[in-house]
């Protein structure tokens, strides 16, 4: 096991990872205050891991909501069902709430501890790749709105967090995939060591081997860590942990959100945005090569669904909530390893790159 | 107008208090970060001074929600409408909410912001003797839930407080009454002096006098600010916020929330607490006179209504949050001025006590 520890202004907490945590009481005894316990989880992991959750709370009080799987419940309904449980339930101020699932369960647990009675305390166990290199850092809980993704929440830091790679044998190839984007999305814009370390040890994480898997999730979430530590309220750096999203939410919105996974989404778009990149001259060929290559070997796309005109997407892009007046914000790469946020890519550049993927 | 700052580790922020401050824009333009801006109020308040608070706010886009006036909309739905409006005028993480009304309107409006894209910039305008000198300081927000008042919520600081005396003109003797009980609760449990003031000012007072009313509102938050400071997560001295409290809630729960304003059962609470203070040998009968002088001369209540036993109060006490295990926890005054919260109160002496307030 590896222990990362999340420096922040108001308090810190550790992120465990490594194989076999589930089960360790000892990790989660320290951060549970009162003795009034909420699992919160949702059915597609609750078959497989609210057992052993349940048994590391010995001697407390533990109550357990079970949600439906899936982002179509990341919802003000599913929220209140959790409040309702904790009312229910008699839980004071005390009280911990922990989120046993990936990103929507993470989000949704931790937005209603920031919630109940003004703010309760929250462990988060993460069970997707995804969640443990992305909702581990950065304190983001909330819904969605039929309006918007994520537009009811609040910044809440969780307690502790146990990244358990274990539990990521049971995640789909296809899942487990699209997590790694993310991965080499850090590796990208901003460790180009780790980026070699991704690239030799592709097989190795493929097969769900602890070691790496445990270094790949670290050195991941140190990496967010940093970038959010310099720019906490979001008003510039962070922008950089949105590679390729600008193209991803493009892909994702021409094809009905749902139907690629987010990683994949975002797979394409750094591909995108590292061509482009190259095509500002800031990177060369090789690296393009490069970026690809590794992509490909977690296997991901690397270019759009074809059927997408360059204008729509040009049109989607434009949609981004990045954008401030009407020029369009994009994160690309200065150099490998070092991302920038740039409003200054000449319209032709962006249309002659997009139709270079858009083109069958 | 006097300024009070309230200093928080965060971010400070300040409390204009005195007679004419609506209308003058100067107050609200350097706290208003962008140009989206959105003013929730209740259809009373709308009708006195929503043309007045929008004149204050030109050149930018300002949108309104007007609620349904009454504790019995502080709910979840109305929250809805708020979070509904601000995506429908797709206002962004750089817009701001007033929340123009009373306790109501404020804690909903708070919790709006607060929980609005993990939150966004909010400013107070209460027009409420209570709201003024209670919600102005502390960052309490939220809803209530059918299962209980103020369990969904968060502390979200505002960027500034008007506090404009001005508008208590409208408010009914009766409510004026009840917010003049924190007022002088304020005094009892921290400042013997600012009790002369008060019992010395009432007619100025009751009269409206906005000389008096200012400096019996700055007092009022300064000594809120300074309780809160020394206990902002609510662990220990922050209880003596509470005096009263315990009794009145039963008062409340005993007739029916609504039937007596929150203010008036917290009077006869404090009379009672004051009682028992002195039948501990505390206070003397000199206090516990003076006491109830100057809750009469602010029109308020000294005994609880007739018809409901002592063990009917009793019981009613013991739902009170505040008690930890079987532990009646209770804010007594140790001398005139100087609040204290004690679990060592005699049963009988309680018993004895509340007895003398039942009987008719």
């Amino acid at each position: 096991m590896q222990t990362l520890t999340v420096d922040l202004a108001e308090r810190s907490y550790p992120i465990h990872v490594g194989p076999g945590l589930l089960g360790r009481k000892e990790l989660l005894a320290p951060y549970i205050t009162g003795s009034q316990v909420m699992i919160v989880t949702n059915d597609t992991v609750a078959d497989l891991y609210l057992d052993v959750v349940r048994s590391m709370l010995p001697d407390l009080d533990v109550a357990e909501v079970v949600l439906p799987d899936g982002e179509q419940f990341k919802t003000l309904e599913c929220l209140e069902t959790i409040w309702d449980a904790l009312l229910t339930a008699g839980f004071n101020r005390r009280c911990t709430l922990i989120a046993l699932g990936g990103g929507v369960i993470g989000d949704m647990t931790g937005f209603a501890a920031a919630s109940y009675q003004r703010g309760v305390d929250f462990i988060q166990i993460p069970t997707t790749l995804l969640s443990q290199v992305d909702s581990s850092v950065g304190g983001k809980t909330g819904i969605n709105h039929p309006r918007g993704k994520n537009m009811i929440g609040a910044f809440w830091q969780p307690r502790v967090v146990l990244a358990d790679t274990s539990v990521l044998a049971t995640l789909s190839d296809r899942e487990f995939s699209a997590g790694m984007a993310e991965v080499i999305k850090y590796g990208l814009i901003h460790d180009s060591d780790f980026l070699d370390f991704l690239e030799g040890s592709m097989p190795a994480l493929l097969a769900r081997e602890s070691v790496a898997l445990t270094h790949a999730i670290v050195r991941s979430c140190e990496i967010k860590a940093d970038i959010v530590n310099q720019d906490e309220t979001e008003q510039g750096i962070r922008a950089i942990l949105n590679l390729g999203h600008t193209f991803g939410h493009a892909i994702e919105n021409a094809m009905g959100y749902g139907t690629w996974l987010h990683g994949e989404a975002v797979s394409a778009g750094m591909n995108m945005a590292v061509t482009l990149s190259r095509n500002l001259d800031w990177l060369t060929d090789a690296d393009v090569e490069r970026t690809g290559r590794i992509l490909q070997a977690a296997g991901l796309p690397l270019r759009p669904p074809s059927g997408v005109s360059t204008a729509r997407f040009l049109e989607l892009m434009r949609l981004d909530k990045k954008n401030v007046n009407a020029r369009m914000r994009l994160v690309l790469l200065s150099r490998p390893g070092q991302a920038c946020v740039t409003e200054e890519v000449p319209e032709s550049l962006l249309t002659r790159t997009i139709d270079d993927f858009t083109a069958c």
